[in-house]
């Protein structure tokens, strides 16, 4: 496909918290779209993004956690996709598991369930280990319908991984992507944390509109904030355990695992942290940390998917490698959940 | 020495933030004594606990982060030891540098240099790699004049370093000093991360008192702040780049290297978090990153000496094998300083 | 597609040095089929494999490094593979590169490129992150002439890859693959070292023929080779750097990368350990390690392809994010295999 | 104490295998003199070093093990000490559970254990965090009887430690040295890998005389072994799992912690490297790692212990916070032994 160089018109603000969803599998490891459907339609009626109420709370005045943000910096609001945004492929989608096409699919399906007149914006994981590859796919689930891409650190030759390295990578995607980019760092697969130097001097790129950022280093999140403070630049925290901590400094919200699960509780973490009702929000963050654990570090994907299960919604299998639970694992889950209050 | 069993009858509070005071030399690479007893009056005018307001400001009626706190749970508030706390031979101390009897002699000196009727309490870093040592050092410090001590994880035989044997080593060390006792990790030099469970365990000891937790990690801090919340645990920043996020999520404190050269600063972040004035907060703590950044992960001991030096302290060498900064890189420290305004 | 079990009626003897072709591309980083049947014309005049001579020199009777492994363990040696193999999309090949399509593809041409009456094998790089596609990627490459496929660890899911998935990985991918299957392991890229247990557990199956260990840790090596002596289990190392090693302490032969170039001299370390030469030997094993180090660990794929320019083969450009050496780079490069001898 | 510039009048020939003793504890954690004078008779009966004969065997005439070398590269032989080295204070001699005192005694104890016309050189680990503490024991060291010394490259300030603070920390010990000096690399417990451009350039040293390699990196080894060829310079295994590998390419001896157990079974592969029945060496070689690394990386210096006191030495318990093994564990490491036979 001939270049699609980002068109800039478009803005996407990222302010919310809101779960990046796994990808439904049914046993036989085919993709479960009509599980896929019910999940979504489940999540949709969690309120990922708290009613906007400006001049109020915490950091209101300091910086809008909910502004729009333009690719071009010029942003016409008329046109702004203002939303809730909707996490496709992020690492707990099991995004490596899938064919290209399985991943311009997922795209489109999520596309379609979601109502035509929706508030919901699609972030898509397009990230994959060649610039050129990474550009296609962008492209394409920018035609499928997402509003914005979430980009990976490319990993493979880790050695080679290096700041040239990884700054001509996302400047050649956003120079070719017509929909924002948001650059993602998540050490835990990767095993390259993509520098603080690297992600300032992007950060003036006109397509890259922010990062999410899974590493945890509340000090890193800090430093990307301080240093980008002029610039229409939003910070995601990666997970739920330091999501507050992350609002307080400057992000602008969080895309966090154990939000498909507890996305009422996240959601109130949200709400209290805007309203400055900080004791509340502490003991929320504390109280959500252990469950968030579960489904992440401890036990994974299939933590996650398992807890969906018991929630009412489609969990299932992961494709292979992945293994499920043991009785054993299934039963420290269960009691990390019994233990928060949360099951 | 025969083992001088906890007493327990002493308290000793951490709330605040204070600076691990570098360890001054001579070029013979001798201790040089009157340098440090003229550094020490001049961190003594600087307000590293700010005034106590009960009941004012964030989190004051959740947690008081001044609270006295008594070994045996059972405090006598008349007999504790309510001050300031001065932190003598953590890691940038060089304390792997001094002989055993360096390390008690600083210890006795420090207490000396400080008014008799003062409110500043001495922690001293009295970790060794056996059990052994560490009683008898953690004992000979008391004498000398600790209020406690502080016990960073052993680590040369690093396998062997798992929860079991940890455990046992601070219990022991515990059971057998005569002050509280200050968990200490910090991974980035002993590459053994204390585990959670751990931690959490070691709260119950009652000679155990608090955690100076120096890897960063918020949603570490945040699940021991949760995990001992109904324990007299008091849990301290290792570093004032996640000073901020600490205090909030429930920590009392910092021990944060940068306060040694801006020790104004790091006390007004604190006294505005106490406050509630939260967008202050956050702007000076973003503030404080690259400067914190500068004296610890990039440039070490060697770039902290030479900022006291420029901020009319005595900073002076390091022990050999730590090199002086070349010009480059005090160029380079100059300009962060510069850039943030404190120089 | 339908699995195609193992047909365990072939049988692979990796017995030699050989290189992991790196994959041509053109500066519009399509792939450079013409220079591909160059280069590959040029490696056929290269005598990859020593001439055999059974029960002569070092290790012969000890066991016979050209010896021919069936998958079934009752191998019809007349329907045997016996030849030289040659490595398509091994690390070096850029394979994560590389579309699926492009994956088998590189096989058809390379397997069309080699002379029909050929003594020449093609193993093929077939792994993926999750199982069914490395089942259906070696199925795909079978059928399109590979003679076995090399299987890498999954990586993504790191603290998911324990020995259980691993084990049931290579286990599934075996049993439903019509050639044999080499274990694969690079930490280098991965970050994940297959451990002991597993190979030796996998070792049994009847469609696992050997490992190719890029780790260089002799001791594991010296390890497999040991607990294996009693089955067909034939291990390569994956560097020239610690090939005279390997070789002595009974693996089979190598991949490496160096050979590529150096491919004269990469066999005459083999003949000569052969034929119990051992001084001249370990001079040519000591003589062979800058060069090897330089186009692998310090300069990649970029290095190797340029050497591969100097050398009268093609080497052309990496796909992007991997860059051009710089100017200085290039310098280095050059003096080492100056030094060594070799340009 | 002034310094004591190294005579280089001395010469260490440190080719062989040899043990590095464990210090044997009391139950009440103090120094087991007495069986410390037993072991040392029984180890005493170990030919460590193999009767030399020169021009015979493999690797003779390239180069010769025994030979002897001056520190000052202008040897007089008659004054040289040619005997079989004997390891104190190694990272198994859980030397850093040991006080100043308690290490210089030990090699005294140690010097006088053996017999005074006693053909066994003493060299002792004298590392230590400072430079200037390393040198003080490296000088009462010598003065307690020490032939030579070896030094452990400090690692508490591990992003400090870069190769120009290492360069100068082994330059100025050797330089005020009066016995030669061994640099000493262990990045399982130190987390440093001493790198092959500081060797290379220590080499040159006329004061360092060799280099125990412990990380097992046969590429290294065989880096050093030819980048050093034109010196005296002489690098010895720190395991007995890559003992063979090291002896071929080039390698003097190897420091193994297994000897202290298996004494014969290690000399023996010495002897047969020596002779040329590489057959023999691999079988026994590989037979060696399971037991090597059971005492070393599965159960450390607690499983080497447990050995000892089933070989019918005195092994006794570690200081703490080294535990003992568990009963499960005891019964894991005495299957090992008896798989390979040697219980």
């Amino acid at each position: 496909t001939s270049p699609a160089p980002h068109r800039g018109a478009r803005a996407v603000g990222l302010g919310g918290v809101f779960p990046p969803m796994p990808t439904p599998f049914l046993p036989d490891q085919t993709i479960a779209w009509d599980h896929l459907a019910t999940n979504v339609r489940a999540w949709s009626d969690v309120p990922f993004r708290a009613p906007y109420r400006r001049g109020h709370g915490y950091g209101a005045s300091h910086s809008d956690p909910y502004k729009l943000i333009s690719g071009t910096r010029d942003s016409n609001l008329g046109s702004a996709h203002q939303g809730i945004p909707w996490v496709v492929e992020g690492s707990n989608g099991e995004y490596v598991y899938l064919s290209p096409e399985e991943r311009v699919e997922l795209v489109q399906r999520v596309r379609d369930f979601l109502p035509s007149d929706s508030d919901k914006l699609v972030l898509a994981g397009s990230g994959c280990e060649s610039t050129r590859d990474t550009i296609v796919m962008s492209q394409r689930m920018a035609e499928a319908g997402a509003d914005a891409v979430m980009v990976v650190t490319p990993s493979y030759y880790k050695a080679a991984m290096k700041d040239k390295a990884l700054h001509a990578h996302f400047t050649a995607v956003a120079d070719n992507c017509p929909v924002p980019v948001i650059l993602y760092s998540v050490p835990a697969f990767t095993v390259i944390d993509l520098s603080l130097d690297v992600i300032i001097d992007l950060a003036h790129h006109p397509n890259i509109i922010g990062l999410k950022e899974s590493g945890g280093d509340i000090t890193k999140i800090g430093s990307v904030v301080h240093q980008t403070q002029h610039l229409d630049f939003q910070v995601l925290a990666g997970s739920a355990s330091f999501l507050l901590a992350t609002l307080q400094i400057g992000g602008v919200g969080g895309v966090c695992a154990v939000a498909n699960v507890l996305g009422e509780a996240v959601c109130e973490l949200q709400r209290l942290c805007k309203e400055g009702r900080m004791e509340e929000a502490v003991t929320l963050q504390r109280k959500l940390i252990a469950p968030n654990t579960a489904v992440t570090k401890t036990f994974g994907i299939p933590g996650l998917k398992q807890v969906m299960d018991w929630k009412g919604l489609y969990g299932g299998p992961c494709r292979l490698p992945l293994q499920p639970l043991s009785t054993q694992e299934t039963d420290n889950l269960r009691q990390v959940f019994l233990d928060a209050g949360y099951l």
